[in-house]
């Protein structure tokens, strides 16, 4: 290892967490204590804002807003869902590298950390091998983050213990309300929730249990297709029995055909993937066609990924982790890595921080086991529940002000422009 | 006055909020210290379970059950809403009218709290005089219940400061994540809550404000009729300033014809009340067709007011010595009134409870004063704002157990029946 002096840049990408604050100011924070990193910078709005050279100067922000941000939900520094695409647009991805590297030298920018989830690692991959063919010398680590949990290899992400966290505590108030509302005539209500293409979010929804037979009664995840029939019959049954049925559907749940029951196939992202948003709606008219009963849907969007006031402090401890780990590793000459957590022991709960080659994270999606749900396919069994209850412990302190939180705010002190403007 | 021995039966109706089980502790835990009171029975799902003679002994409870109530959300008693509709339905009202003074008589009820909103007013006020013209000695206190905060006479309801601290919260937080992820293209985001034709709850999201220019940026109450092509203006001027906006929508919001824009006229509820549930949903079209912008809904649904773990002190403190105000007036020789809430002073806060009488309050709605929101109608003022500020204050010690709130739940020992079945 060799000592490498120069500047660090650190940005944000993808979907927010409530806790991807927190793994900026674990990088913020470390880096203070390395002399070898001069000048520490943040990048707006992720690859976009870079390439547009708009970077802030964190050695203008208080070390109150800095520590605030462990606290602070969304994006402190902005994000982006830019993606570089060799495969689409070579052309203009080529524009852009070239572009990203005159920042990066203009800025004598040697330490680059990227937090965010599968695109945001095959970023950094990229980024790494580039400098590398380049023979420009720069630390590349990438800070893992998304509530989706499905990055491979890390034990969990940071943000998915506070988003089932807030999902499973609003199903439980939601559940106690519409029991507490059950007469003869019977009820259900269905909540969709987030995770795309995998099930972990709708799963850790069956925290809100504390005896088997609590709600959520039936969660539906998007690994196991929707058998209508089967379905049908399971609230009817559970109905019967309780007077009302709570379901937790994830959005991306899919039919036999492996079509999304609630796609909207004309609307699509800036990576191409369809936005999904009517599984609850799509679920809804199915039971109260059939089963002629009072039904009635929550969407909590994203409300579920930004609920900072109700945080997991274990998942905010891990993600300020991910962050350290990440300045420290590459200080210690690592590069091409992203940090992960590894579980050492549930019960107690026991984990730390490693690194793991970029190229075999970027776009593998992870997906819930089947053999950690029920044979039916309709609740996680206990082996899930023994990997999820640990990551959701512990009360941040929110700073309330007059019943409202107040949450840290970057001040964003512009670092001065070198290059020429940049149209994207 | 004199002193009146006999039971006590407590029951509560219509739609929980988060403090409903407050006015509930407050009623239990005051009626102890009343000697006049010999057993304290709870009617299970409202009238709907006391007609069928579902009481449970609060005898049978422990004292930290009774406590714990004080931060459990739902109806802890369930709730119903079965109505007494002299006008709909006449023998069927007098037949419940008659069965329901079985009960009374044969458990010596004396003391009769009805815990709910409009129509359970009414329901109180009916109780009332028809115990007057029959000559049975019982003292009826309504306990005013509604997040709607659409009761008149009260200052507010209880229920009101802890749907609008979470709906504010919310919106903040949902707000900075699309802060966070806006870059040139923009993006706008609309976000419906409840109130039916009230829009109380809509207009306190403006509390999730620190400055004028903060979000939310329009704010659509159903008291002002929906004007589609300065709505749309409006967000596209915040949009071009911001690079996002926030809507938020009372699930009520009308047309220019009266006509709610999100009812669901084919569904209707036991009141004949339209179901109301896609406000969001049409306003979304209307944006996306005409403006071309990104826009996502969030529907919060029950989860708003059940929210009980970012409850308001305020508001639980106010529920709570409602329900003890009902208990202490009635002693006192007081019946046919509902308790209400009296604000002495904004800043700082003073209020205390009163009584006012019942036939007053049945079915009287009352709405948010034009002259509270700002002249275009898209915000409310600092009128409004005095108002609703000293409502959210103050959070309460949620029993968290692992990360899951434990909420108080009642042992529902059963009081032994001495009548016939009695088919509703």
């Amino acid at each position: 290892m060799s000592e490498l002096k120069g500047n660090l840049l650190v940005a944000q990408s993808g979907g927010p967490t409530s806790v991807i604050n927190a793994s900026l100011a674990g990088v913020v924070e470390e880096a203070g204590k390395h002399v070898c990193i001069e000048e520490i910078y943040g990048g707006l709005n992720g690859i976009y804002g870079i390439l547009k050279e708009d970077l802030i100067d964190f050695n203008e922000e208080t070390n109150k807003t800095i520590s605030g941000l462990k606290n602070a939900p969304a994006a402190a520094l902005g994000t982006c869902r830019y993606k570089i695409d060799f495969k689409k647009n070579p052309q203009r991805a080529q524009t852009d590298i070239n572009r990203l590297f005159e920042i990066f030298e203009a800025h004598n920018i040697r330490y680059f950390f990227y937090i965010g989830g599968n695109d945001s690692q095959d970023t950094s991959a990229k980024i790494h091998g580039l400098a590398v063919q380049r023979g420009y010398e720069m630390r590349v680590i990438g800070v893992p983050k998304t509530i989706d949990n499905d990055l491979p290899h890390t034990d969990h992400t940071p943000g998915y213990g506070s988003v089932i966290k807030y999902n499973a505590v609003t199903t439980l108030e939601i559940a106690t309300d519409v029991s507490s509302m059950a007469t003869d005539d019977g009820s259900c209500c269905i909540i969709e929730v987030m995770g795309r293409s995998a099930g972990w979010i709708a799963a850790g929804t069956a925290l809100a249990k504390q005896y088997p037979d609590d709600p959520p009664h039936i969660i539906l995840i998007p690994e196991i297709p929707f058998n209508q029939f089967t379905f049908l019959n399971r609230v009817r049954e559970v109905v019967d029995k309780k007077g009302y049925c709570i379901v937790v559907v994830g959005e991306g749940l899919k039919d036999e055909n492996g079509d999304e029951i609630g796609a909207d196939k004309d609307n699509l992202d800036a990576f191409g993937h369809p936005v999904l948003s009517g599984a609850a709606e799509k679920l809804k008219d199915i039971v109260q066609d059939n089963l002629k009963l009072k039904t009635r849907t929550v969407k909590l969007g994203y409300a579920q990924r930004a609920a900072a006031h109700i945080a997991s402090q274990t998942d905010i401890d891990e993600a300020y982790a991910c962050g350290q780990k990440a300045v420290k590793s590459a200080v210690d000459g690592n590069s091409g890595f992203m940090v992960k957590l590894v579980r050492r022991s549930s019960e107690p709960y026991e984990w730390t921080t490693d690194l793991h080659p970029l190229i075999e994270v970027a776009n593998v999606e992870h997906f819930v086991p089947r053999e950690w749900m029920t044979e039916d396919g309709y609740l996680p069994n206990e082996k899930f529940m023994r990997y999820a209850r640990p990551l959701v412990k512990g009360e941040p302190t929110v700073p309330f002000v007059h019943g409202i939180p107040r949450y840290a705010e970057l001040a964003k002190i512009r670092v001065h422009k070198k290059l020429d403007t940049y149209n994207i």
